[in-house]
């Protein structure tokens, strides 16, 4: 009998350990949660880019050397846009597009977002679960030098050059857990933190009240990969914030974010280790379809040997 | 002192002439009446074919080999879409979303589609005046054999093929000229009917009642130009539908369709002429520049010899 694995997530480098998992794990016995804090609207569509990352992603339509969006993505929206004067900070491809109209129309009848997911997921024969962490709207902000900016702006339009001092998650207290978010945590084997960054990418998922609460009632053990390499990031603006936050960008930092919700963390090898924590080591660079599936693997028997 | 002119014209072979008008006349003295009854909402946007085939053919974006669409069109939202199991009896070329896009986020903020459209135009440096006939909604359905259609689905999906008994034009007795439409009318030195459809494309823009009433009351000369050559439609589902509906294929039957309106006709050279009615002779096929030029100049040099 394969373990129930339920994995928090954000975008690009917690769908690569989602794909490792998606190779050793029956899809009937996986399920993601997943950050929707980033999602916003723009050109009046609704974009939810952790959820979409982890679409193109399990799909095996990711645009690897972008990072984000399709592979042989077309751009001919947004040079048409930019010709009548539009918004142009944002890029939407062409093929992307799809999911967004396809989304809004959804949504305008009526529509949750689980459901809407569901559907795609479902099209594009995904045998996984994936689920928004909540169908209630929860938007990320960030605290800065420049003022407090909605997550996208920071993120795409200002590419996280201004300086943090906070990140307000608005609409958190009010938001519900989306139908099957608790279910997936109760009846998990193992519930996993994908190596998204901790505070931007997984407290949101962690803000939602019932979500939290189920997480903290729960019986199954609890691992965190950690998304630091060497002491960095392997991508994105982690470790830029953790220092403007006043922290240092260490393993143990992270641990201690997580306080006792975190049973063990999995950290790169060599990097230094948490203390008063279970751990593992191993190479947690995931460029390559082995090498997430090398990750999963570690993941699951860190939190495997919790069991025991 | 150029002429003011205004015309009434539905998409592809009414974008035609009003291109060659666009190179006679200063756009200051040239306004462009749109019908609207094609207009229809797919994938939640506003589509606005003739508008748009209108905006595309004078900004030179048109695509010439298709009819319709613009040029170096991509489609990769289609192909997306499809595989998400979404409608494709309707092609939404990639760069083509952008109008519709823009145009659901204008509607949604309140503007109407006359001021949407003067935007565009402004954005792609369009000098002549492009208004809708009206900015309420006015839907062309087809009572045809297989039952009634609404126009996109009997024109696209079922490619004119079905046999049509009658027009409905749901909507027209409440719509009002859009803003602009009448003092066009009434401050023009001549009007022209471009070679569109009479009864699918020009009949729509007739039936607002205080647009046709503003054409009763004009003085300046009104000069149609005939869709037939050789007796047939160049383009489109005329010569049929004229045969459906009971009618003779002639210049005869267009001139007694548009009946007390018209002061005259120019029709293709050696075509049957209509009687009781001044007309012109020109080459009235439009394929190139050089062609539209040619058919503009016959158009006003036929109704300018009405006002002598």
């Amino acid at each position: 009998m394969s373990a129930r694995v339920t994995v928090l997530t954000g975008g690009v480098g917690g769908a690569k350990l989602v794909e490792g998992l998606q190779q050793i794990v029956p899809g009937t016995h996986l399920t993601a949660i997943v950050n929707t804090g980033d999602d916003f609207e723009h050109f009046g569509l609704p974009i939810s880019p952790d959820i979409d990352t982890l679409l193109y992603t399990l799909a095996g339509l990711s645009n690897v050397s972008l990072g984000w969006g399709r592979e042989g993505e077309t751009w001919s929206f947004m040079a048409a846009v930019k010709s009548l004067g539009g918004e142009d900070w944002f890029n939407l491809g062409d093929g992307d597009l799809a999911l967004h109209v396809l989304r809004r129309m959804a949504k305008d009848a009526g529509q949750p977002l689980s459901e809407i997911v569901r559907g795609f997921a479902r099209q594009w024969g995904l045998g996984l679960t994936i689920l928004p962490m909540s169908d209630d709207p929860v938007a990320t902000w960030v605290r800065t030098d420049e003022g407090l900016l909605p997550f996208q702006r920071y993120f795409v339009a200002r590419r996280c050059e201004p300086r943090v001092n906070a990140i307000r998650l608005e609409g958190a207290d009010a938001a519900l857990p989306a139908p099957g978010v608790v279910a997936a945590i109760e009846a998990a084997d193992m519930i996993l933190i994908a190596p998204s960054n901790p505070w931007l990418s997984i407290d949101p998922i962690l803000a939602v009240p019932g979500l939290r609460q189920a997480l903290e009632r729960r019986n199954a053990p609890l691992v965190a990969v950690s998304p630091l390499v060497g002491g960095k990031a392997v991508k994105g603006p982690t470790a830029k914030l953790m220092g403007e936050l006043g922290l240092s960008v260490t393993n143990q930092t992270i641990a201690e974010h997580y306080g006792e919700l975190l049973d063990a963390m999995l950290v790169h090898e060599g990097d230094p280790q948490p203390s008063g924590l279970s751990f593992a080591e191993a190479d947690t660079l995931m460029n390559t379809a082995r090498d997430r599936h090398r990750v999963a693997i570690a993941a699951m028997d860190l939190a495997e040997r919790l069991t025991r």
